[in-house]
């Protein structure tokens, strides 16, 4: 399924008319970045690059997206027939998924003629700002949870295809597994689920409902016990299973106080190691309000797909230099309060004693020059896509990654609160 | 391309259980339905119901979907042999795309087995939670806008394919156009853009690309205008295009303070019909800011696609009743905070001298003994979907309605400030 068309009219007729005056084929550095992190959080996590080379892979047109482009007039014949060749043949270099990143951080590259860097602007921006958006939201809750494992379930909360990628980029970002089966299938991403209340509601009781959960699941399945009355449910869910009842699942209610009362009552009935698992409205804070609580795994939805209150990262895609035929020349905008800093970029994490003390960004400068991490790898070198980044074995090494990257981060770092960056970005 | 696997795993192990005890062909009545309106809005535009339709359509498993799940272990054998014949065969009832709606409207109601019925939950809320929440921004943005011109140009700062489905859902609330193609050429909704600031730094000087884009769209196109300096890209502006320049566009900056310069310029140039579009940074609040500034037409892109505030409408999908052999029976959860109204529902738009005056919810009871406008159209009709709904014509239809039931609505419902429902629910 192509992907050529998701993309603005702008970029077309961008296209068109540099084409038209010869310049489109002006080798150009486009530059992805954040101006700030969403809402004073102390750092973001990016994501989205392995989706992206799929999505890049698959931007091409074909007589469809021709015949409508020229139906519609949207540039000269001459651009469609340019448009009808064209496979991105530029490179690309990137902050690893689940690097973690700042404001200025390069996060993303692209070196091409301006007719193919112009053409995927849209597409990249799209991708990357989502994907890192919900891998940001879901560091936090990762941190919140202090080691409780996170399951992500708001498919029903975000658009059909979204919930595929956000499943991915909560995994990246150390969720341990998602409801949506897509992002299982496509990304190898654990998934898990058992029951919603229609099911107790389909039987004639919560005990034949129950009942039948368990033949079908075995005794180890989580089972939902606030369709009624919680008490009541927690008895016949231990007197129907036994003891070797997996998990009980909360949906409802005033968590921090009833989480107890079940952990009581669970023991009492002698089902001491049937989980605790709770799904109702959890964000960071109400996450972190359930530290001393006998929880065992936090199902999180809405505020997970939705960016908890930052649905999108912000990022830009810049001009930064093009050439001149003497070699790269710096170019940028001047507009008010979103002017860019002109010129090639390498970023260096510095390190000392293996934590991270600043965002070193060398504009034109050689970053072997400071100590530390390099941070960006090549995602495609001459329209060649690195396999390494892609499917399945991709999402694992971001994931890993980000357990690295995250690390060498100052405790601070992982304050809920509103705050400056945990480091500075230094341009040098 | 199959949507099945858009979906969450508990929808297929509730199937999976329930084919085992011998429960899933009960006749079930799901409704979907918002327990309350985004953040104090006045009123919704329920949107994605066309949309929806194409997704049910696809929701077929394959060989490639059925050997995941076997892989998987999701479900028994016999069930991959029921989801390789699944087809939805039954009816759904359902406002149409562009009406208003309130907490507790039946917006969308699904009447079928529990087998077929269960397995849609995933897909229906992500599509309707969506593109309801856009619809729900958008319309207050049209109201702002005061009859002035509004584009969707969000497309890169929300997920890929979410892009088209905000550009048609806006389109639907009152937006004139999109910069999404796809949406153009999926929908039929009007396609926009010209150039970006990238395009005025390919070039050696602002001059030689202002010339460039006049050659290639000609003198009606709209030239952006604050790459560098604003006062003097308008002078260049008109002195290349001449008066018939067809607009300028302001991407920063404080808009209030320089539209007014703008215009004043523009006028002192002789090109009076030169319009002026800003697009920095712009929901309903800094449209309604604009009011007074000499704007032409608005570009909204961040906060229309992340539903101002309110990503997601909060719609559920629960089972209010089902069949035992002597007919339908009511059911609902009490859960904590959570309770659902049992029962069949239809809804009437309680209307007095063309003004509407609360939204009446019969519960199992004669919706004609409300005076009114009912408001629930079949969608599908055991298993065949009713073509009127779908594809452009259904956008366009949907857009019409959109219009005549925002008029019906009271004066108290455009005010951008929190507050109630603009008119009550009431069941009966």
């Amino acid at each position: 399924m192509s992907t050529a068309l998701l993309t603005d009219r702008y970029e077309l007729t961008m296209l068109d008319a540099a084409l038209r005056s010869g310049h489109a084929e002006r080798r150009c550095m486009f530059e992805t970045f954040a101006r700030r992190l969403p809402q004073g959080r102390r750092y973001g996590v990016f994501a989205g690059g392995g989706r992206l080379l799929d999505a890049i892979e698959q931007f091409r047109f074909g007589d469809e997206e021709l015949e409508w482009l020229r139906q519609e007039r949207v540039v000269h014949d001459d651009t469609l027939e340019w448009l009808a060749n064209y496979r991105f043949s530029g490179s690309i270099r990137a902050y690893r998924e689940g690097e973690v990143y700042f404001p200025g951080s390069p996060v993303l590259e692209v070196e091409a003629s301006f007719a193919e860097g112009v053409l995927l602007e849209t597409l990249i921006l799209s991708v990357l700002n989502y994907d890192t958006a919900i891998a940001t939201a879901a560091a936090r809750m990762v941190s919140a949870a202090a080691g409780r494992p996170l399951a992500e379930m708001g498919s029903r909360r975000v658009g059909e295809r979204s919930a595929v990628a956000a499943a991915r980029a909560a995994y990246i970002a150390g969720f341990g597994a998602t409801s949506n089966l897509e992002a299982g299938r496509s990304w190898g991403v654990p998934t898990m689920g058992t029951a919603a209340h229609s099911f107790t509601l389909l039987y004639d009781s919560e005990r034949e409902a129950f009942s039948a959960q368990l033949d079908a699941m075995g005794a180890g399945t989580t089972l939902l016990v606030d369709t009624f009355d919680v008490a009541r449910a927690i008895d016949l869910a231990v007197e129907l299973a036994g003891p070797e009842l997996g998990a009980v699942r909360l949906d409802s209610g005033d968590l921090p106080v009833l989480v107890h009362e079940v952990r009581r009552q669970l023991d009492s009935l002698g089902a001491t190691g049937t989980h605790i698992t709770v799904t109702n409205d959890l964000d960071e804070y109400a996450i972190s309000t359930l530290a001393a609580a006998p929880v065992d795994s936090y199902g999180v939805g809405t505020s997970l797909v939705t960016g908890s209150g930052s649905p999108a990262a912000g990022m830009v895609y810049k001009l930064v230099a093009h050439t001149d035929g003497d070699g790269w020349v710096p170019v940028g905008k001047r507009s008010a309060g979103k002017a860019s800093v002109a010129g090639r970029k390498d970023a260096v994490r510095e390190l000392s004693s293996g934590r991270a003390r600043a965002e070193i960004v060398h504009v034109e400068s050689d970053p072997e020059a400071s100590v530390g991490r390099l941070l960006q790898v090549p995602l495609v070198v001459d329209g060649e896509i690195d396999e390494q980044w892609r499917g399945p074995a991709g999402v694992q090494a971001a994931r890993e990654h980000r357990a690295m990257a995250v690390a060498e981060l100052p405790r601070d770092a992982f304050r809920l609160s509103q705050g400056d960056p945990a480091i500075p970005t230094v341009y040098r």
